[in-house]
């Protein structure tokens, strides 16, 4: 699906031409998330009222819909900026933070699938069995498996969706029909960090921005997130400063740093 | 109330469990509070739709309820994430952020106070004398007052409302009916930094879900405020820094660190 | 307008006085201002509730009005605390975020000019020239002009609507209806921070709030933030680290920094 080569180009075109992402998002993440797609290149922009989430839609290249801290408004807000993406054909990347969690997080998840279908769902393995099967989280927002059990889930979601699946875990699974990849990159700190689950949505949002297919964008976005975070966890033994030098290094990421780290199988 | 060794068993009962902390927070702190529960080991969840409320509460072992940015629509979902965890003796830390700067965060506070009767109120010594005294405060959220000056509204709250108080300043007071300890770690640099005064409440919750009992958990909590306050500020001279580095000894605390600097009284 | 020793005057001011600055603002930058405003020495309180926003500017020497993520409910909240702060006399700094890449916004931003006329206006070109043409923006909230490409419309909202109007850019302008000003300190990797305008109008308000008039007031602040960028740019590569370094620099900045580096044209 990609290569250092892939990559590296994708990475160098996302700093070339500053795509805009608009991010319907939560209130834990918005500023990290925002730094991110900034430290990477991108062009941030959040907004949720209905009175302009099709406006803001239409100018981006991209949009990114994470429930993590969803109400009802915010709700139908996401499914008329993703209406607006579908008929503009501007990818739509859907985080289900906690699906499973509670029996409403579950729902919106599932609704947003339906009416705002996604190019590309981004989770943790228990949000994926989740939106799949309705199954039950204990957990929160946080995964209590690990991403290979989530393989059918993601399997049956990517073919009934017509979506690609990306899954983040120690190893990180890309879902297509008919393929998977898996990435090896990533450091044990990056749970320690709150949001680096909804900050790699944000991301794969940038990569598909510019016009990675969705499977690649997918890749690309798990690849940069865990090489960064290898970078990161070399400079630091704590998550304060394990944060601070994982923005540093999605700015200062080379090429060098990918040919040497990035970890495919 | 505690001992150095009592602190460090919580904390590694903490690390140990993980437990998941149910939030309904104000949006300035909502991101500082979620990564100082990781880094001090417990799970976050932010949730606060009417919807959900009751469900993740019962998901959780404890329930931390902060008026900082408050409309009518949190107090209702606060109010029955609240009596969900009364009904599943889940502890409820109250946090009543600038009360005594409005009326309205005033009759808020005391909404909570009755209908969702808190385990533990955190708070600053204006915050405290306004939730008993419905005394007028002049300094938004900050206090203008030394926490020995709210002892007398501190004791009529534990008594009355039968819950611990918990009032933090350079000196830091767990106030029970019967009770006072005096907590003397902290750092002059801590209120240059937003928000610690809620993760302050954050970090009562993570104590009170392991077991302590209440007053143990409040008074455990502030202790590793204090300490973890001096650890970030002989590391650095200004606030953006003390930040990083607090989230780092958080997560970095050794029973070393805890018996040589704890300080009670 | 200014000179190094009005700016030093009025910053040990803001740290003398710590005057409470009550902000309307968005989600993606609540938690940066407010340590934006900790670190220069003032008191941030941030409160949108209808209930409580007339009280809470009541107790306040500055109101920040910023549309970032706005919604209707939080437009109106605006509006009542906007004339709240004209009835006392109080400063208002309207930072009209994003105005001109939505209909939506441009029409708030202009509503809150005639319903709450602001003492200072302070946004990116692209802002500015929206507000007062009514153009529309292609980028989002990031400005796709010079600062001098808004110079006219600068010069005829300041004219018009009776303010003072700050747009920053590599270049600062200062603009009144009869003088302008141009400050020429800051760093290339502000722009890769997310929130630091918003930190700018924060700022401005703890400068309008301690008595400066709205033109030196807006000129100290965007001195401060250019000055306080240098110093962190010379201590760092990346905007992860700036962030942490330009905090820091609002808190540690001296006389001498100002007397070395304060660059007016």
């Amino acid at each position: 699906m990609i290569t250092a080569s892939t990559l590296w180009e994708e990475l160098e075109r996302i700093r070339a031409v500053s795509p805009l992402i608009h991010n319907i998002t939560n209130y834990v993440v918005m500023n990290t998330t925002a730094n991110a797609l900034l430290a990477i290149g991108a062009s941030p922009v959040m907004a949720h009222a209905i009175e302009e989430v099709e406006e803001m839609t239409a100018l981006s290249k991209a949009l990114v819909l994470n429930i993590g801290t969803l109400s009802a408004s915010w709700v139908d807000s996401m499914v008329h900026a993703g209406q607006e993406a579908r008929r503009r054909q501007i990818p739509i990347i859907l985080d289900p933070v906690g699906c499973g969690a509670t029996s409403f997080r579950t729902a919106v998840a599932q609704r947003l699938l339906h009416e705002a279908p996604p190019t590309i769902v981004r989770g943790n393995a228990s949000e994926i069995r989740a939106l799949v099967f309705a199954e039950q989280s204990t957990k929160g927002v946080d995964s209590t498996q690990t991403s290979e059990a989530s393989l059918e889930a993601a399997q049956l979601l990517a073919h009934k969706s017509q979506c690609v699946v990306s899954v983040s875990g120690p190893t990180d699974l890309i879902v297509t029909e008919s393929g998977l990849l898996r990435i090896l990159n990533g450091h044990p700190m990056m749970p320690s960090v709150t949001g680096l689950g909804c900050t790699a949505s944000a991301i794969t949002g940038a990569f598909a921005a510019v016009g990675s297919s969705p499977s690649a964008a997918a890749a690309h976005a798990m690849a940069v997130m865990g090489i960064a975070g290898e970078m990161a966890g070399e400079r630091c033994a704590a998550p304060g400063s394990f944060q601070t030098h994982f923005l540093d290094a999605l700015y200062l990421m080379t090429e060098e740093d990918i040919l040497r780290r990035l970890k495919l199988a």
